[in-house]
């Protein structure tokens, strides 16, 4: 039977929009640890995701030993010297004046995979589109941040990274393809400007044209 | 300088999460148009979304026209048939009885692309994962989903399409890459259970495991 559904007021409404506005990527944190209920708390939000064809392929690993996140700090290093020597110029002074990533310091980090072979929902809706599958996990990552922001917690993605090499690190099954690897912990300090805005890298647009067919 | 961050209330947590609950895929529409204010209300979301670099990659197109409808549901119509025909026996018939996308009614439908040579941004974080422009795209339509759900609108993500079929029949620049085909609009009827759980085609997971390294 069709349950009434809920309605949202104007006050959670406004909420919700100052939230995505607070939102922010996040590279500074502070030392302090999060608490396990708070983590799990906010995990659990993974499981309220949007997926293709409920395949709920998201794949999580708790870098959490030092040789595990050593690894993923030298894969970052090595990427970002990579990336630096593509600039030239201002653009490269601003760059190598740039913190992308707080991974010297978050107290939580997570590598989150794709498993590109799951059985689950026996492929429905990934059959034209297979990369719904990683969507699906970008997905349920958002949602992810959203409730660790309204926690008080700061996320920072990070994405400079040879994600097959972290994958092998990470000793995870093969079929797992890497999406992501979140920082999470204590922000040191809130803003609500990008920090590549605030830096001086680039803008945000002020509207959003559509195109009409 | 850094400005005092908002503290978000134990009520509006329980509401996020309430949110995340009610988020459904929606496939049965009430043919009422959505108010245009409404809509570019809760389309003013994607220039709130989290981006690599900054790249702002998305771009959205209106099906709006006659056209570009019949062109769409004739896309979905042969992927859907193709895949159909890859099941057999019971998930066969599971899959012929499920309804997979409101485009016949939907009032409201966008064609939402990657552009995957945008200069915004210069690369920044998409050297070793160029696929983070495709995610950005992702979480941007991740928000605009939960703030069209907390305005009453549903939405349904429609993934059974030849790609790049659509691109060359909305023509849309080469370098934009389908990301999802979004149908909007009031829904028929709430419901807190995925329909694909409803029909029996997979269930949801109660809880989630992660590996630890």
């Amino acid at each position: 039977m069709p349950q009434p559904g809920p309605e949202f007021s104007q006050e959670f409404q406004a909420d919700l929009d100052r939230l995505l506005r607070w939102r922010r990527d996040v590279r500074r944190f502070r030392r302090d640890p999060v608490e396990r209920a708070l983590l799990d708390r906010c995990l659990a939000s993974f499981n309220l995701a949007p997926s293709v064809g409920l395949s709920e392929p998201w794949r999580i690993v708790h870098a959490e030993s030092a040789a595990a996140r050593a690894a993923a700090l030298a894969n970052f290093q090595q990427a970002n010297d990579q990336a630096l020597s593509g600039f030239s110029g201002e653009k490269a002074r601003l760059y190598a004046g740039l913190k992308l990533s707080g991974m010297r310091d978050a107290p939580v980090q997570l590598a989150v995979f794709c498993d590109e072979a799951t059985a689950k929902g026996a492929g429905l809706g990934a059959a034209t589109m297979p990369e719904m599958r990683r969507y699906s996990v970008v997905a349920a990552i958002t949602q992810f941040w959203l409730v660790s922001r309204a926690a008080g917690l700061g996320l920072g993605w990070v994405s400079i990274l040879d994600p097959k090499r972290l994958a092998t690190d990470l000793e995870v099954p093969e079929t797992w393809r890497l999406v992501a690897y979140l920082c999470l912990g204590w922000p040191e300090r809130e803003h609500e400007t990008p920090e590549l805005e605030t830096a001086g890298w680039e803008r945000r647009s002020a509207g959003l044209d559509c195109l009409v067919r």
